[in-house]
Order: structure tokens, then sequence, then C-alpha cells
């Protein structure tokens, strides 16, 4: 199940803003109604909060982990990606931050969701 | 034909604002005038209404029965994209959403259309 | 349903042999067990049967309104395919056909079938 | 020759704004200077404008035809480009609209022409 | 746990040989060694027995079912291929069956294992 | 109309045998029945005779205005893809030569045509 | 070497603002340093200035003569783009214009150089 | 080890503004935890400053060198970024730079940084 | 220094002849020459010997160190290929293997070697 | 002018056979009867005779030199690839070797012209 324990942070290496991107290609849930799995990508693009803040940044490997703990989940699409904005905003206290995930989909209909958390810039919405 | 009684929702998960994106690859109506059929893609783009606001989001399997309902319609493709804007607009109440079909044409000429409902953000007019 | 009576011909116009391929990129029957659509791209490759043997050519127009009277038809991948080979089969007598069906597959398996019909060239079998 | 009088058009079907990209891809007409065809896309993008001020949606099949009329005509990329325009631009009233020519060039070098009418949204300027 | 009696299968529907190729894309299964996941893409071609051998083909949401059956299994790539092989010549006695798994790898490298039953026809066998 | 007097050829320019390839991605023609323009891409294939048994190659330009000369004809694929076989045969007396025609199609189905000269070797048959 | 004298222009015909690209996909030159060929694409973005402030469009030949005569020419990147962006702005006085040119590269390292004139739109600037 | 002396420049060719874009697409570095080898897209944007204010241009085979000279460093991500933009910064005082690192990824995740040096205009972040 | 002791093997798991491809999409060593790096992609295709004959399989994680080991390497591209070939068959006894380097190439040229073990089936050779 | 004291070589550097195929992605020529400069792919794959036997290999950086040689001569598409053929032949005694040229074209028809010189196997003649 969905475990925020498992994420790790380091404090962000520098006070001058910059924008991460980590691209997961391979992640599975299971969906909660035909207990069929669920593949998807999901995208997480943030700016990391300055180190004088407080602001950390994901570490990779962790991040990997955490995204794992989804595998034997029951969980909507929206569920998802909203639990991991939730989580990750916990962890890093980012300046913004966008989750985008995108559906393999069923029956012909594919899905992509974002949400994000704080002030994003326009550039980085869509 | 086309039925609204087909739609189903379920109330927003969350109050901040996020967008869904379905893409519905398996589109098929009729040419009123040729009685050939139509194929197309369907992409319904939208930010839920809040839920304090009574906003909804459209449950899949029921739209995917609801656009199986067009295959048997003999429309056009401005009153396919107009009426289903309509339709999930009227089920939904969202924030905004932006209903996009694209055609895979007749006779050399591919058509694309975009209808809207409330104030769509500039980047998702597109 | 699929009507035989639809198809028409016209006869071999060269005694050289020579190969045609007809790609229909817009086919869509129904499932017989979920009624749910099946979308796919139906490929028919043959040489035709020389003239002076009363070999034909299916007419294009023809085979359009031929396969779109697959479209309420409740049918499997397999039959669908072995039933337009035989159709062609029996109207045009070609030297040999390949008809391949490609399906955008449901549940996250696609499949794609192939029937032949006489003595296909070895470069032509797959 | 290119023939204004080929182009129909039907009252546009809804007051609430919506866009139409109509994408040819088969169009051609010939050099004035050589005498050799040229080969392109046209894409025609435009808001209708509304039915309470007379605003109407050119007709698909009509538009072919008027397309076509260029097959022997001799005639710069600019003036098609404009040609075109101003006739749809005539024929229609719409709000605004994008006419852009894409071709397959001669010599090393393949062009691209834009010509406007109204006022055109920024992110379909380009 | 990889399960054989998830699979059914109906008698093949046509004496004439013909050739099925189902393209499972959403596979998973587990590192016996780190405990990760592994993800990957298994193709199933065959040549169906004919129904006076008692041949038969699988029923395509019955392989689904058994494909998922993986998913918890740890278990090496060569292994998932040569059970997919075994456990479907034994249920379907094909006339030549090629089992192909495409992995996403790890580590920079990724693999591809092919597997076979039976006379495979030259053009099937890469 | 196809006019085999524009042909002009050159003596092949060397004994050892080699391979030429000619793709006229802009090629048009009318379709008998309809009217309407035809668009395909042309691609000639073939070893030139040998200049001591008087083989030639066809001269580039004049390939361009042969096939120009097709623009205004109303013909059917299956004529078109023969005639310029017929006319390129007669004109080089190549050792073996394949005339493929690829046409975008109409109402949902392309064509490829594929006609052949003398003894194609089975890697350039198809 | 460049020569200015190659270009040729004429009046810009029509006083609506339209917007031209040509896209020279076979430019070469000599590196200064090394002596070796450099390969790229130039790109020619413009809006001409109005006729009746003297504005002129470069012709399509005169713009590939220009082009050609960088051929032996040693000169960096940097001055093949701002020699191009003056010498075409010196002829037509254009409203605004964009010279990019993307370069294959050497050593890994490929390079993209945008020079402009005037007052570029913001979506035209990338 | 990251070499800030390896860097050569030349002064800004032209006081007008104009942009470069630098892409390494052959970068390796070494992870500091694991010891393996990373490998990723280098990509440096930036508009140089203007020679009277002591502007230089970064030189291409000195930069090339200065990138192979993270070969054997055991670095993160974050500080390859933001080494490279803090070394180019110094050593050409840009008007503004963006670097962008693009990674291949490990375990089924892979990363994008983006750091940025001045005043970026909006179009140029992402 | 590349290093056949890092390789290590298991038992190929059947009888029954497979194949397996391995294709290493990161790999690097060190021009002889020049002292610049190469950057390639390694394939490596073979059909394991049967175990009663003592046949063994790569292991994956030891094939990555083992290709590792190249990365400071002074070798020439048809060296690479050769050494790879020559401890892949020391250490598995393939029936047969072929080993494709794919290489970025320098001044405009890359290049594909590849190198075989055994008796390679025709279709495998490409 | 083409130059054949520009190729080095050096000794195949084993018994075992094996096929070395160079890609030069940037040459460039000039017609000998317009003057225009042609642009094309160069592709030369062979199989080296035995060290034994005398057979070399080319070395890279002498081909480089020597395809650059052709950039101002007068020289038709079939006399490049012959000339390249009968030269590297001549150097080197492979085999067996294809060379390639495939052209960007004129007038919207390409060429792609192949010369070989030993007897190339089945599956590197096309």
């Amino acid at each position: 199940m969905p475990d925020y324990a498992l994420l790790e942070s380091f404090p962000t290496p520098s006070e001058t803003p910059f924008v991460i991107e980590h691209i997961a290609e391979e992640f599975t849930s299971v969906c909660p109604v035909t207990g069929h799995p669920d593949f998807g990508v999901v995208n997480v693009t943030f700016q990391p909060g300055p180190p004088s803040a407080g602001g950390t940044c994901v570490e990779l490997k962790s991040l990997k982990l955490y995204l794992q703990s989804f595998r034997s989940e029951g969980i909507y699409y929206e569920a998802v990606t909203n639990r991991i904005r939730d989580d990750l905003a916990r962890l890093m206290s980012p300046a913004w931050m966008v989750v985008r995930t995108d559906w393999r989909g069923r029956g012909g209909i594919r899905s992509v969701i974002r949400a994000t958390s704080g002030d994003v810039p326009t550039i980085w919405q869509k």
C-alpha cells in the first residue's frame, strides 16, 4: 500500500531556483472496481524550495520504492495523482509542483490527470 | 442515438483544482448526408468544479457507453462536438471544459473541431 | 450484416501477374460477447487471377460498402478474417490472397489475424 | 481556375464560439514561371461568426471542389494563400481566420505561408 | 503465481491454416534477485492446430488473466518466456508457436527472449 | 495525357549490374469515375540492362515530365501502374523492373499496386 | 563567397500583414579552422514590409543561389547566421525577421543559432 | 575532474542580441553512490552578453573538452547541472542562460534538470 | 580495461533451443588515436548452447559490469566488437552468436560492425 | 576532384569474417548539367577480405577526406556510386561490398543507387 515512510529527501543543493522533472515510466496500480491492473507514466515536475526555507529534494531511489508501493493498491486514477502530490508536497515543501499521470487506458479511452501544489508558472501548467 | 441518460458522475474528490483529460480514440458516427461512417478521436479536457459547489467528474465506463451511443447516429462533426460539450457541461458543471474532435476526414480533407464551456485558460485553448 | 451481394468485380486488366494491396483503416464490428465495438485495420493483398482464367479484381467502392456491412455484426476476430477471405476468394478467384486484420485490442492485449487463400509466396506471408 | 462560385456555406450552428480546422493534404497548383506543378497542404482554421451576425461555416464538399479548382492555375505561393483567405473571409465573415499553406518545395527550399483575417488570438497565430 | 488453470480455449474455427498474433503490452513480474518489478511486452504468435486434430485457440480474456497471474511472481526473463510457451503449447497443441518477451530492462541493458514450439517457418522466427 | 515520347534515356554506364530506385512523391492523376484527383507515390526500381545488350537508363528530368503528363488523365490505379511499367520497359529493356504505386486513397481505403517486368529477384518483389 | 548581388526581390503582394517561412535543408559552408565542411538547415521567417513602405519579398530561386554562394566559404556558425540576417534585412526591409541555423554538429555537439531583425512577436522568437 | 580551465571563449561577434543553443548528446559522468556511469544530454542555451559589456561566447571545441572532463567524476545530476551553469556564466557573462540536462535514468525513472542564470525570457524557460 | 573475469554465467535453463538478445544502449570507450570518447549501442544475440553440452547464458549484471570495463580503454570499433564476441563465446559456448556495435560516429560518418560466432541462421545475420 | 590517393587502409584485424557498415550522412557533389549541388547519404557495407589474403579495411578519417573530395565535382548519381565502389574495391579487396547512395532529389523525385562488388549475400543486397 502507498507508504509515505518510504520517501527520503536531501536539502536543496542551491539557493538559486531550478526545476527538476522525474519521469517514472513503469507505474502500475490496481483498478478498485474491476481488480485489473492499471499501467501509466508518472511525471513529477517541481521547483525545490530554497534550502534557507527548509526546502528539500526527493531522493531518487526512495521515489522509486514509494511508487512501487502502489503496485497492489486498489485506487482510482485521480486518487493516485492527488496522493502522490500530497505526499511529495509534504515531504519537500516545493516552491511549486505538478504531478501528471498518463494512463494506458481501458475500453478505448485513456486519461491524463494533472494535480498541482503551489503557484505553478503558466508554461509548466500543461 | 446519443443518450444523456447513460452518463454517470461522482463528486469531485478534492477541493484543490486539477485537470482531467479523457481521450477516446475509437469514436464513430454516421454522416447524415452520405450515410457513410465517420471515424474520429474525442478529447475531453476539464477542470472539475469543486465538490463544495456540487462539481462532479464523469465516470469512465459511462462515458464510454455514452460515446458508443453515437454509433448509428447521422450527425455532423460540429453537432457531435457541441452535443458532447453540452451534455458533459450539464452533467458535471466543470470550472471549464474543452471538447476537441479530430476526424479522419474524407476526400483528402480532415477536420478538427473545438468547443468550450466556461472560462478556459489560454494554454488549454489549443 | 456481412453481405456478399455488395461485392462487385471487374476483369483483371492484364495477363501479366501483379499484386494489389487494399488497406481499410476504418473497420469496425461488434464483440459477440460484450456487445462493445471492435476497431481494426483490414489489409487485403492478392495477385489477381489472369483474365484468361476468369480472374477478377474487387471494385473499390463495393469493397468499402461490403466492409461497412460488418458494422452492426456481433462477430469474433477470427470469423471476420475468415469471412472476408472466403467472400473475396469466391468473388475473385485470385492466384493467391492474404487477409490480415489488425485490431486495437482490449484489456491491454491487441491481436493480428492472418488468413490466406491459394499458394502465397513466402515474402507475402508475413 | 480558382472559382469562388464553387463555395457554399451553412449558418453557424451555435452562438457559443468554437474553432474549426480543415486540413487539405492534397492541394496542387502550377508554378507560373516554370509550369511545373506545386504540391502542398492547406490548413484553414477559424472561429465562425455567430449566426446572429450572419456568420456561416464553409461546407466541406464545396471546399474540396473549390481547392481542386486551383489544379491547372499558374499561381505563386503567396497568391494562393491570399486568394483562399480572401474568398473564405468573404464567404463566411468569420470572427477570425488563419490560412496556412505548407509547400513541398523545390531546389532544397520549402516554404510555409500564413495569411490571416480579423483579430487572431495569439495561440492560433503560429 | 502463474496459474495454468486460468487458461481456456475454443476449437480452431477453420481447417484452413491461419496465423494468430496476440500482443500483451502490459506485462509485469518481479525480479527474483532484487525484488524490483520487471515490465515487458509479451507477443504470442501461432498457427493453431486444425480442429480435426484437436487444435484449439486460447480465449483472449483467459489469456489476460493468465498473464496477470505473473504479477507477484519472482521469476527470470527466460523462465517467464519458457513457462508461457510450455503452458500455451500444452493448452492448444498449435502447429507451431513463437513466444517473444521484450523487456524494458535495467541498468542500461534491455533484453528480448524468443522461445518456440514446433516447426516454426523461417519468416516467423525473428 | 500520358506521353511516351517525353521519355529519354542514356546508355547504362557500366557492365557491372547495379540497381536504381526512383521515388516520385508528387504523382497525381484523375479518377475516371468521379473526376476527382488521385494522389500517390510512384516507385520505379530496376536493374538496367547492360550497355552491351543495348540497355539504357531513364533520364531523370524526362521521367519527371512523363509522370506529369498523367496530371489530367482519367485513369485507374491499375492502369497507371501497368502503363508506367510498359512504357519504361519499352524504353530501357531493363534486366528486371518493379513499378509500385502507393495511393493516398479514398473513403478510408488506400491501395498499393505492384507491377513487374522480367525476372525480379525475390528480395525486390515486396 | 557569399554574394549579396545574387539576391532579388519583388514587391510585397498585399498590404495585409502575413508571414513567410523559407526552410533551406541543404546548406553547407566550410569550417574556417579545420577546413572541413559544415552542414545545416537555414530557416528564414519574416513578415514582409507593406508595399506602401517599400517592403519586398525575397525571390525563391535567388535565395537558393545566394545560399549556395556560401559553399566554399570558410565561416563560423554565428557569422553565417548574422550575415544572412543582415543581407536579407537590407534586401527586404521586413517588419520583422528571424534567421535560424540548425547545424549537424561535430564531436557530439550540435548547435542552433537564432538572429533577428526588427521587433519579433514573442511566439515567433523560438 | 570537471576543469574550468579547459573553457575558452571569444568576444561576442555582434552587438545585436541573438541566441545560441549547444546540444551535447554524448555526456557521461559517474553516480557518486553506486559508481555506475550516468548518461545524458546537456543543452546550453544563452543570449551572449554584448561585446561592449565584455560578453563572450564559449568556443565549441573547448566546451567539448570541458564536458569530457566530467567522465570520471562521481557527481549527482543536480550538481552537474549547477556546476556547468556556474562555470559557463563565469566564463561568458551571458545576458541569460539555461542549462538543461536530460538523463537516461535508472530503475525506470529518468530525470530532467534545468538551471538558469540571469533573467530568462518566458519562452526559453521550458 | 576490458576484463573477462567480470563475466558470470548460469546453465542454460532449457534443452529446447531459444534465442536471447541483450541490447546495451549506454556503451562508451575511447578512441585510441584522438583520445576522445566513443559512444555506441552493443547488441548481443545468441542461441545458448544446450545444458547437456555445457551451454550457459551470460548473467545480466555481470554483462553490465564487463561492458563498463571498456570505459577507459583506448580501442578501435572493430577490436571492441571482436573482443566482446571472443569473450562471450568463450564464456557461453553458444550454438551461435552475433555481436553488433552501432556507433554514433565522428565527422559525419557513423559505423555499424557485426561479428559472429558459430553457424548463424540467415535471418539473424543482419 | 575525387582522389583515390586520399584513401588509406589497415590490415583486416581478424581471420574470422565480419561485416562493416559506414554511413556518411553529409555527402555532397555537383550536378554536371545544372551546376546545382546534390546532397545524399553514402552507405558502404562490406565483409573485409581476410588478412591472409591481403584484405584490408578503409581507415575512417581517410574515407571522410576521400568523400569530401567529391564536393566540387560535377558528376552524376550513377557515376558517384560506381566510382566509390571501384575505388574502395581496389583499395580493400573485400570479400564483398555494397555501395548505396540515397539522394535528397530534385523536382519531386529522389533516387537510390546500389552498386556491388563480389558475391553479395542475399540479405545484404537490399
